[in-house]
């Protein structure tokens, strides 16, 4: 038996996100199936990170045991031939050792989260990013990030459905950056409460149109409540950009 | 009558190309048709290039008249709405005078050439690279550009069915430049023979294989002769960056 620690890029429009459901094709259901055409061996996938439907993936990390001895290039190559037209992609594969897991051996989850400024809706990236269409106050959306950095309980900024034990969560980066026509959001967590980036992203959209000012965020932060900040970016502009694992991996 | 010019970004997948066809959707068609919808005239689009079946646009330039007086922003406006759902986006409209024209004014056109390295097929970028999977020789492919650049006939890089009356082109600029995973490749000239980017890249992708050297290029160059030259390149990694014009427009 041997462990397989697997890097995947996706597209996740077509898809109900990242994990196996009832109601339509999830990317986990569709690499298992990749796995059970290349090794005939019906495996459990575990992800670092459940994205949810429509949030697209750079590099999203995903383990499996397998019996089937064979190469790692072979994984790879095999699972991509298996995965088409799907817009799955392999785009690593490396044996690890038993205790390799990933979700629970992952030490840092990152996060882009692009925003389209220009008026016109987008032609090639569409799906691909929040088409908002008018300028943000990118300075003062960078600033009001700084509020949230840091250990805070994050119930203001969590869906209902969470099923996390804590919503008390470090978060080590958040950080707002201009690019041409978009701005792009970057966190960096051990870990993220269901909904928490596109939540934060949505209050700090309220900031960048001066609807809000940084105290506000910090007031929101403090209420606990989820009224109590801005509104869900949509799944569209999330990618899950990398996923760290400590020196034993 | 005003004249409009307006520059059009699309991904060129679902099209026959930009031009009218009777055997499928065109960029130009879906234009004109959101030109209608909006305006209720019924005019012919006028493009800088005849962007291939396939091939994307950043900054295609159009021109077309309207006699319905109206604004810059609702031209743009408007034709979005009415393009929807088609991936075509007019990202500016501008009323210029009568002796603009979107093609013959033209006097610099430039393309991007996307070649995709990595082993793995791309998901969120499918369709719009060109999924080569293997490493190329990027400093040869750039010194063997130099060989193409300047004023030369180029028969040996131009499609059978090409128009045009002349073969000798000037070229401006060709630099083959790496990226993450990628190779991207530029063109710029006063205009293009059918083909004859894509003709030219696919010669220097022999050349990144170790296949060909500078001095093949030279003499397949040399020879005046498509039968020379390397393969034509996928349509698909293929875009029109930018349309330039003189001061005039």
């Amino acid at each position: 038996m041997q462990r397989w620690k697997i890097t995947v890029e996706y597209g996740g429009g077509p898809f109900v996100g990242w994990q196996r459901q009832n109601n339509g094709p999830s990317v986990q259901a569709a690499l298992e199936q990749a796995i059970l055409g290349f090794a005939q061996e019906q495996v459990t996938l575990y992800g670092a990170g459940r994205t949810d439907s429509g949030v697209h993936a750079l590099a999203q990390v995903a383990h499996f045991d397998l019996e089937k001895p064979t190469e790692a290039d072979t994984v790879r190559d095999a699972l991509n031939q298996h995965l088409r037209p799907a817009p799955i992609v392999v785009l690593d594969a490396q044996p690890v050792s038993q205790d390799f897991h990933a979700r629970f051996s992952a030490v840092r989850r990152c996060y882009l989260y692009r925003i389209g400024e220009r008026r016109a809706p987008p032609a090639l990236e569409r799906g691909r990013i929040w088409p908002l269409m008018r300028r943000l106050d990118c300075d003062a959306m960078h600033a009001a990030a700084r509020v949230l950095v840091g250990r805070h309980d994050f119930t203001s900024f969590r869906a209902k459905e969470c099923q996390a034990d804590s919503a008390v969560k470090t978060l080590d980066v958040l950080e707002v950056r201009c690019a041409v026509d978009e701005l792009h959001v970057t966190a960096e967590a051990r870990s993220f409460l269901h909904h928490q980036v596109r939540n934060m992203v949505g209050t700090l959209v309220w900031v960048g149109q001066g609807r809000w000012t940084a105290a506000d965020v910090e007031t929101a932060l403090a209420a606990r409540d989820r009224a109590a900040a801005g509104p869900t970016a949509p799944a569209m502009g999330l990618y899950l950009t990398r996923v760290d694992y400590g020196k034993k991996s």
